[in-house]
């Protein structure tokens, strides 16, 4: 179970510095109807928690809801029409605002309360909830961190035997083969390091400055930027080789915040099933609408980001080689994968995996670096 | 004369919230070499201030220059060619790792000091500096704020009778005809609109949500965002439609932090010089390189960003209008221009024109008002 002695996170809570940048950085562009517009298009995302409301609409009747981080308050709305008897719908940015003016539109003024607050200020005083709805998730599950908000308004407002929606998720890790995007973004990395030996010569010769000492940094910028951060992209399953591997699953009903806040050192192994190269790793995530052992679902429903899902707007976080691997059929390859949260803003990650190919004394890769960002 | 007594800002002394978010949107990008480079390869600027520095050897000579916001390094090296005595080069950024090796490797070891500090919290004990250098100019010259801090530094740390390089700063607003560009605005605002429409009738019909009633908040937002922001863009010669206006005029050397702050209500005013179809308004700046009454300089040099002078990276920022006003010779557009930082961002701003035509008893836009980006 979860511990509800969980210490509340410093960044939400009088650090107002942390506070500040956190705003800038991330709550702003949720305050946008345009990129509130792009999410409630992501059909795959609106199916799945729709028909995972609807489907389940026993767990809804009568039922005090929360709903974090509702945005435009569309999920809120659906858990009303529902059957919901009170929906608390949190949201900190001023889409609060367009929320409740949507409640009141769709006839809901009564049972869905808008509460324009963080999750961590939110005071529901005597009032538990039945079910914690909300959507969180980001690009390869983790990035933004929202987990926590969510997952401290669990350890506070839920009911013992209540569940979150989704009450589980997924990571997994893929070999994937896409060799055409990968040298692209080698062209670039190169063509990029060439304009900077013109730059430095010119540096020198017009303006008497010799810029040479940076050369080292540069090249580590650049391949930081070209190289080693992973890529948002739209993998099909043509490139996706062998089965992917699960890196971490969560039972959100019951983990911690801790245990939601990264990836510690995995094992991970895929084996090769054709000739290929294999070009780098993608990371996506599955979430399932499982309910819990006290709240179980009728109808469970799933919803994947993977590539064998169909378009959502999370896409697969791509992650290149500097080299790729050749293998034929059985090529196995392994090794650990670590995601951690960067130390300047806590809401973006690194990823850092070691490649190994069969039972090669030394790893291909011994310790690839890369940022999220 | 300044006033000394100008008061410190409230952003960068005591207040962390404020002081975190600022670095957040603002000072990061600054410790990527990859954009000091791209400032570094805009000629247009180094030239300016190359020759504003070796052709005025005589004012360095022997001297204490201070350089705010040091960047790379490259002002205070060019500094210190020029014979200064000591240069202090300030950089809050990790890029002053860098400044230092460059020192370095360009053998000023003993000239150039660099010191990673804010502007602010700069301490040069009894040292005061004969000449003050600095790049600090953004978009539209105003943008980025950080005039701020350079006219700090010279309230405090500049010799009475220094100058500072540039030393004057004129600001132009120009009427522009560019209908091709005018219109793709437009167009991709009228595709967003549709879009729109699409999308709340697919709420309807699929979810059951009713989000009509934020039809009138999208369209804001959409028409903030595609016609009511200004654009970066690089206009030549054939889009500007007679002589641009001047709308503020600032002496460095004397002029108070607050007066650089904004453009207080100032009428402007255009004499169109042929037929044409006038799309909109641009602004840019330029800066002089022309010392002080105590420290004049041999060879006067001026930095234009104007269509004009070449490309530059600041290019012009262009303020379209939702409707083009048809011109014969001799029309006069006039009005009043006002630019103020926004509160939300304090190194962004506003810029709020009433456009009149001729003698017509009606304003043709009465009070159109551009975030700048």
């Amino acid at each position: 179970m979860a511990s509800f002695a969980e210490d509340e996170s410093p960044i939400m809570k009088g650090d107002a510095a942390a506070k500040a940048s956190d705003y800038a950085n991330y709550f702003c562009s949720y305050a946008e109807l345009y990129h509130q517009k792009q999410m409630l298009m992501d059909h795959n995302r609106m199916r799945a928690y729709h028909d995972s409301i609807m489907l389940n609409k026993s767990l809804f009747e009568g039922k005090t809801i929360l709903d974090v981080g509702t945005g435009s308050g569309v999920l809120a709305i659906w858990a009303a029409q529902a059957g919901a008897a009170k929906v608390y719908a949190v949201e900190f940015t001023d889409m609060a605002l367009h929320a409740k003016a949507l409640v009141e539109k769709n006839n809901l003024t009564g049972v869905v309360e808008v509460i324009q607050t963080s999750a961590e200020d939110l005071d529901l005083g005597d009032v538990r909830v039945d079910i914690i709805i909300s959507e969180w998730m980001g690009y390869f599950l983790l990035r933004e961190s929202m987990v926590d908000s969510v997952l401290r308004a669990r350890n506070r407002w839920l009911k013992p035997g209540g569940t979150l929606f989704p009450s589980h998720a997924t990571m997994l890790w893929g070999a994937i083969t896409y060799e055409e995007d990968r040298v692209d973004k080698q062209d670039e990395y190169t063509s990029s390091m060439r304009d900077w030996d013109i730059f430095v010569k010119e540096m020198a010769d017009t303006y008497k400055v010799d810029m040479s000492v940076l050369d080292k940094h540069y090249e580590r910028e650049q391949r930081e930027y070209y190289i080693y951060s992973s890529l948002w992209t739209e993998l099909g399953m043509q490139h996706v080789v062998g089965q992917p591997a699960v890196v971490r699953r969560l039972d959100l009903n019951t983990c911690t915040i801790a245990e939601a806040a990264n990836v510690p050192k995995v094992d991970w192994s895929v084996q090769v099933d054709f000739n290929t190269r294999v070009s780098g790793f993608a990371g996506w995530f599955t979430v399932d609408f499982a309910g819990s052992e006290g709240t179980p679902v009728k109808q469970r429903v799933v919803l994947s980001t993977g590539p064998e899902g169909g378009r959502t707007h999370w896409g697969q976080q791509v992650f290149y080689l500097p080299e790729p691997i050749d293998c034929v059929p059985n090529t196995r390859l392994h090794g650990e994968l670590v995601m951690d949260r960067q130390t300047k803003n806590k809401r973006l990650y690194t990823v850092t995996a070691s490649i190994n190919v069969d039972d090669e004394p030394e790893p291909r890769f011994a310790e690839a670096k890369y940022e999220m960002p």
